[in-house]
């Protein structure tokens, strides 16, 4: 990846002079267009050499333009507290809005491409981290984020004879750290880490951008000038172009069975019965939110179903179990303003909870591929390869320790309208009852088939979907709670 | 994945009557209309549990269509003969071209699975597998094959069923394998691994299609029916839409300092140290070619270089000193109407030499990121997503035992303007220059650009670029020879 980028490239003085100003002037323009017309965010990633100028150079852009619209993040390493959450989530805290530049110095590459070349990490476990970060990416590029990647780079001879040349005075000597230096006894290998890392995560939408550091004249111009012809090149798009449709087409399954319909609804519970089991279930379940091997796990339950499945009413159940400091519960509706202009996982990593804690998702990220899908507020490219997504999403929690428990409160259309007719007319219920469940309602088939698919394909071995029958809402509360000890059980037992 | 295939879908001999014909004139109608525009080629992999009816489904579909435009490909377990060419060479042998279908039944998931689930080899290998298949998919999905993957499920009970019933009879229990016995055996691990095979390639471009395969009507028409509307669908499409366009600017670099134009090409060599040199390293490399170790090997020779770069005689000095049955000189034209029929790596994937032997590319795939790139034959888009491309195919090579040494001769426009007056003056050259030579010399500062990104993101560990500086024939050719020769030692060292 570096080759033309050791062959001394250098900017003189005169040029700097002639075409700092005009770049200064076209920088601050474009970034008043790009928050004037918010249509994308723009992340930029800095990352290369010691010494190669890369943080002189987030300077000098943070001097060229407003800084009130850039925020620039610096990542150390993991602390012990950010250990408490899985890894990417202190990343997606700073993701910029739409219409605003977010500079991330140290970021998901550094800690992989350390690891490994200091030889903490296999490359085995290299790779799949590169995957890992090339999912991620993609998702931000097929939600909108401009992306750019920058390397800024010293050749080995270079790099030493800057470590030098800093040394030699005075003045600068400070600036040389001995982490600086010992990471120089490494170049070879520091780089052949970064080069398997640049290439494997060089997609279309988000190729690295290689910047020679040894003249700053040249990397602050280049960087500049790419940054400047990257946001407008993309700003005059008037939209971003449709991708192409997918393949799945919705004539199936021809016999309209479905997964919901094949449920057994007949099962109940008598009040007596209910009311014992319900105590005993609360009380295995606090419990178990006690046991100090929770405290290396987290909790997320999920839950899902149609209008007047009884989802509210079981998390309360559940709540009555737990200590307040344990857990939170998030109610999930339409995104407001602020979470529109985030990636749309975006809003949900907010909430992860960190290890010793839970989170119940009173609805979640799967109205992607639910609401958005049926009432087509997305596109079907866009809900397509949200399975996907979600999946590798629900993947990164669980590899972080957190234990996803996912529950489809299913209920059957004659019992959804006798709660619906209920609500109507109890007038403590009325306001739970809306002219949009009506409408939902009349979309019976197509959410059908929309949880059909979505329990097909994010019902995984880590995080598999729990369908409950529910037109029993007690029989569906003991199912839910039981269902929801046995798991946690299960993995604390797995922690030994 | 499986949740919705195990409810027991039925279709009704009334409705199998009513509908049959109907499928069958559509299926018909639809194939002639794919053929007569030949936009696209249609790849339909068939895989699932035994005793499923993928086979009859497979004869179905081909008694509804027209056999002579669909290619059935039935693939076994890996031969010691197809063991000598990569894992891939030989589907890439029957995919069809624009305006066919091809039907692969046994494909690229059968050996990963069953490696997998049958504990031959570990997680982490199959893991990076589908990686790998994911990574073939998205390609060809982007070279526009459209891609149907059909998974033909039983739920074990199901398939104990359906194997007991075929047993019973003594008219039907010839049609169950002592394989088949075994592998009902081995159900539950091999659906828990099928399912995260099918998770993990279940991507937006491409996604799994499940089908209960327990009543044979409902399995021949919803196969049928999937297969006409993916397929439908996409003949709607008036073309196929542009994908998003990639970042880099043309922009850089700002000093106009170029890779080529760092290099040095004052180096020479007398023709007495050239002839006396040239025999030894010849003699060298004959040497090399018939070392018993390289047939675990095979040798995979690129030159690219500029118009009179000296490819073609530099090829020659390496076969003077070859058996000609170990190698063979692929020289890389356009492509002509059969190959532009098929993705972009297929004419070269049917050059790939097996173990024991070696392929010269006189041009190569290359020319995707060059000539395609500068003169606009693809989009900006395609030749971007090249580079990843690219580098997979050449690990999958390197994988398989395939050493990949690549050579670009490097001249500069001056010395490439004196070959050019000499050519068209020395009758017997004549012939070798052409107006389209001095049309290309024009976009001199264009090629220079593509060819420092090309070797930017394609020099890898694996499979580096060699640049040659060349405006001295000798020292070029010397050098040549002499990389060659090292490249092939250390890899015959590495082998033991």
């Amino acid at each position: 990846m570096f080759e033309s980028a050791e062959i001394g490239h250098r900017i003189d003085k005169k040029t700097w002079k002639a075409r700092e100003p005009e770049l200064r002037a076209a920088l601050l323009e474009m970034q008043f267009r790009l928050l004037r017309e918010a249509r994308f965010a723009v992340v930029i990633l800095v990352n290369g050499v010691d010494l190669a100028g890369r943080g002189e150079t987030v300077n000098v852009l943070n001097e060229w333009m407003d800084p009130r619209h850039i925020r620039t993040e610096a990542f150390g390493p993991i602390s012990e507290h950010e250990r408490r959450h899985p890894e990417m989530f202190r990343f997606w805290q700073v993701l910029p809005s739409k219409g605003h530049v977010g500079i991330l110095f140290g970021n998901w590459y550094t800690d992989p491409v350390s690891a490994h070349a200091l030889g903490h990490e296999t490359r085995e476990h290299f790779v799949r981290r590169l995957e890992r970060i090339r999912q991620f990416e993609r998702m931000l590029a097929a939600e909108g984020v401009l992306l750019l990647k920058f390397w800024f780079h010293l050749s080995k001879k270079a790099a030493k004879a800057r470590m030098k040349e800093l040394q030699d005075s005075p003045k600068t000597a400070w600036r040389v750290t001995p982490q600086e230096e010992h990471n120089l006894k490494h170049y070879d290998e520091f780089i052949r880490v970064s080069d398997e890392a640049l290439r494997k995560t060089s997609i279309g939408e988000a190729p690295w951008l290689v910047i020679e550091g040894s003249d700053p004249y040249y990397r602050y111009l280049t960087a500049g000038q790419l940054l400047l012809d990257s946001v407008n090149r993309r700003l005059d798009q008037p939209l971003a172009p449709p991708l192409p449709a997918p393949l799945v087409p919705e004539t199936r399954p021809l016999d309209r069975l479905s997964l919901l319909a094949a449920q057994d609804y007949s099962r109940s519970a008598t009040r007596k019965d209910y009311e014992d089991r319900l105590e005993t279930l609360q009380g295995r379940l606090n419990g178990l939110s006690r046991d100090p091997r929770l405290q290396q796990l987290s909790l997320v339950v999920v839950f899902e179903g149609m209008d007047a499945a009884g989802k509210g009413s079981t998390i309360r159940r559940l709540t009555q179990a737990l200590d307040a400091r344990f857990y939170r519960v998030i109610p999930v509706a339409a995104p407001n303003e602020n979470e529109r202009a985030q990636p749309y996982l975006w809003r949900f990593w907010r909430y992860i909870p960190k290890l010793g804690h839970a989170t119940l998702f009173d609805r979640s990220w799967y109205g992607r591929v639910l609401v958005e899908r049926v009432e087509r507020f997305c596109s079907e490219a866009d809900w397509m390869r949200a399975y996907g997504e979600i999946n590798e999403f629900e993947e990164e929690l669980s590899d972080a320790g957190v234990l996803i428990v996912k529950f489809w409160l299913a209920i059957t259309p004659e019992e959804q309208l006798r709660r619906f007719k209920e609500r109507s007319e109890t007038p403590h219920k009325n306001y739970k009852i809306t002219d949009e469940d009506w409408r939902n309602r009349d979309k019976w088939p197509q959410y059908e088939q929309a949880i059909g698919d979505m329990i097909d394909r994010t019902s995984t071995q880590i995080a598999p979907w729990h369908v409950i029958a529910s037109d029993n809402k007690h029989w569906s509360r003991l199912e839910v709670l039981e269902t929801l000890c046995d798991r946690i059980e299960q993995a604390l037992k797995a922690r030994g």
